[in-house]
């Protein structure tokens, strides 16, 4: 590839997205966002589906532009992790999987307009509670430059308008991939500034769009834990918190046994890195004797490490120590923590000290001890007799998704596009007036 | 009353509450208020009703002496305007009132454990959605001394902790009231620490309320507009904004002119205070010469005056002119601002460019501007032949109010105690892992 070819001026650039004035920062941005929703609150959803196959199409026919500027990112980077490079890596299949990502979105069910609840008042007011976009959304994140495409695929789907800024490492790739999501909108006739894109790489835009508040409805912030961490701390924004899955798997005293290590198995092992993996392991000391041997072997054969309390190493002696630090460790790697409880309250205790309210599960056939460990946990998601791997958009039925929600409100859990929803009542009267 | 005798020193008055060490502050007090939210998630409701019904007992029972405390607040007060002490002063029929609302909220439903949603994936994966407490909310009130109990009632009834934080002007009322507040609690067998109040009427306690992110789940503003303005631009934790009321009620072509007529005076003249009165009259220029000099002929009966663009004016000279401020102006009294618009469209933008997100009218007798109209407003309500008077917590049908919520997100409207809940995923299986 011609890299001076590739490299356009800065003048060039920003008449080439045809978006910008010397002067427009992201608070400009989020203005012309906000005018987008207008016609996006009411554009019928064929029209948003349009948009999303043909954004669709646009990445198919620019893959190979997308790839360049992707291999222009990936040669100014100064990174040198394979992981840091793998995520910031895009390949045809992983183009492909973006595309293909937009149709299924298509596919999904309008969730603007849905009547959430409506009753009829004594007085003869009907009333009802009917879901809306959220507004303008903004989005921050890091590396993975599919978020840009995935993130604006949903907030079209739901009505929102988005403003995207992703990291400078992939800078290139992200208007490469924002122009083939602008065609999109410009085929199904909604206005292009549906979807902006952050001018260029200056930390400032992040800054402005923490304080952007009034302008921006929702910031979801994408990426490791410092980004998260800082966009929670400076915001004056709501934040859609996607925090830590520090989750815990807890055997209790009247779980099947076989049942009992096939979940933690997968909920360790299917995938370490993702946040929904369990990173503490609770046995109940009634079980412990008879189960943790097993459940230790069956983990070992699969790769995976160990830290331990005391009472577990009393039973696995080989068992490694843990620190009252690795509790608290959402490792995203083969290591698990295991700590034995005496009971239901004693596990609830522990969760309480050390979870990042993502997901808890409890094993049991007990449905009474069930029904007070799903009771007393504040998590966003909280199984019984499942894999807490399941905590994923995809697997409960929302297709995509943006992130997992461990904040308090608005979302909790997976967040498809039905939670890039608000809501308004209405209110439908015959002429009544309030005595 | 023996003025010195009710006066305690602060260290009989801390004895007294039994409350808290010299070092306490806010951040300690929502420590606290976190513990106790443990069991008031999971205490029945009953044991919540309870409580509400033995505070309800308390408050009447130490009418007297809440009564003394607020005799000793007004005389110390500097205030010399009637309405200001109007909202601070208590009578018996007002603390009667405030006993009474703690019995209605006792017999609402139960608004924790409610199943939101329910569904089974493919895979057999049982998975609901279920109302949960929200935790940990803190109250920043002025001025009016039953917010104490009525917030305090509310958040019981919804499982939730509650930080109060009343004015300075208020303190002694403000803690004879929590006294029978926990005086239920204790009867019910649950946490004192369920209510708590801020131990004096340092400034400092409000600013620690705003930073305790991860400590306070929840912040609700209640007062005027300078101290919602400074929560919402200072507070870390999530607020539930309650702004102001800048309500607009148009008059379509096609509506009935008797209906418009009996609505617009109900909308503006029934309580002019209320955030629910429409400020702002938008009449269509194909309706306006008909019926906008009987409105104005209405409304003048009623005591009402008007602020008025030109094309009214027109219409009847007589009018005084509006400033565009003015229709930006809540006025919370008998001043109405009136605007002629052509057609749908017109209204909606100039609701876009005044209102205050709260509630907006439509009256008329076309279905199909009638849904034009309320899908092209972004307000939390949106009425059709109705007054917007009807925004309220009782009238939706809520039984008691916590206040309007006008954000975007959590709640949105009057905001009641399923409004004080959130909520989290119950996934139920028979031993599935994830592929």
């Amino acid at each position: 590839m011609e890299m001076e070819s590739a490299i356009m001026t800065a003048g060039e650039e920003r008449a080439e997205t045809g978006q910008l004035t010397e002067t427009e920062g992201m608070t400009d941005l989020a203005r012309r966002a906000r005018r987008a929703t207008v016609e996006l609150a009411v554009c019928p959803a064929s029209t948003r589906d349009k948009a999303l196959w043909a954004a669709a199409a646009a990445l198919r026919e620019s893959s190979q532009a997308i790839l360049e500027a992707n291999t222009q990112d990936l040669s100014l980077s100064s990174a040198t992790s394979e992981a840091f490079l793998d995520r910031l890596r895009l390949t045809p299949e992983r183009v492909e999987a973006m595309a293909r990502g937009l149709e299924d979105m298509a596919d999904l069910q309008d969730p603007v307009g849905r009547v959430l609840e409506e009753w009829t008042r004594p007085n003869g007011l009907r009333i009802r509670r009917v879901a809306t976009p959220v507004g303008v959304i903004g989005v921050i994140y890091e590396s993975r430059p599919n978020v840009g495409a995935d993130a604006a695929g949903l907030c079209i789907k739901s009505g929102n308008a988005v403003l995207l800024r992703g990291g400078s490492e992939s800078i290139h790739t992200a208007r490469a991939i924002h122009k083939a999501m602008q065609a999109g909108l410009r085929a199904a006739g909604l206005p292009e500034d549906a979807v902006l894109i952050a001018p260029d790489a200056d930390r400032k835009h992040v800054a402005e769009m923490l304080s952007a508040a009034g302008l921006i409805d929702l910031l979801i912030p994408r990426g490791g834990r410092s980004l998260v961490e800082r966009v929670q701390r400076e915001a004056r924004v709501p934040v859609l918190a996607h925090a830590e899955g520090l989750c815990h798997t807890y055997i209790h005293a009247a779980a099947d046994h076989n049942m009992a290590r096939r979940i933690v198995a997968n909920a360790k092992m299917r995938r370490v890195g993702i946040c929904g993996a369990t990173e503490t392991l609770l046995v109940d000391a009634a079980i412990a004797p008879a189960i943790l041997p097993l459940i230790v072997s069956d983990l070992q054969e699969l790769g995976c490490t160990f830290k331990a309390d005391n009472a577990a190493r009393k039973i696995v002696p080989s068992l490694p120590a843990a620190t009252e630090q690795d509790f608290d460790t959402e490792w995203l790697d083969a290591i698990l923590n295991i700590a034995v409880v005496d009971g239901v309250d004693e596990a609830l205790e522990h969760i309480r000290q050390h979870s990042s309210s993502h997901t808890e599960a409890i094993i049991t056939a007990d449905e009474v001890a069930a029904t007070r460990f799903m009771n007393g946990t504040d998590s966003a998601v909280v199984m019984w007799n499942a894999s807490t791997q399941f905590c994923d958009g995809g697997e409960f039925g929302f297709g995509a998704e943006i992130g997992i929600a461990t904040g308090r409100f608005h979302a909790r859990g997976p967040v498809g596009v039905e939670q890039l929803t608000t809501f308004r009542y209405e209110v439908i009267g015959t002429g009544q007036v309030r005595s």
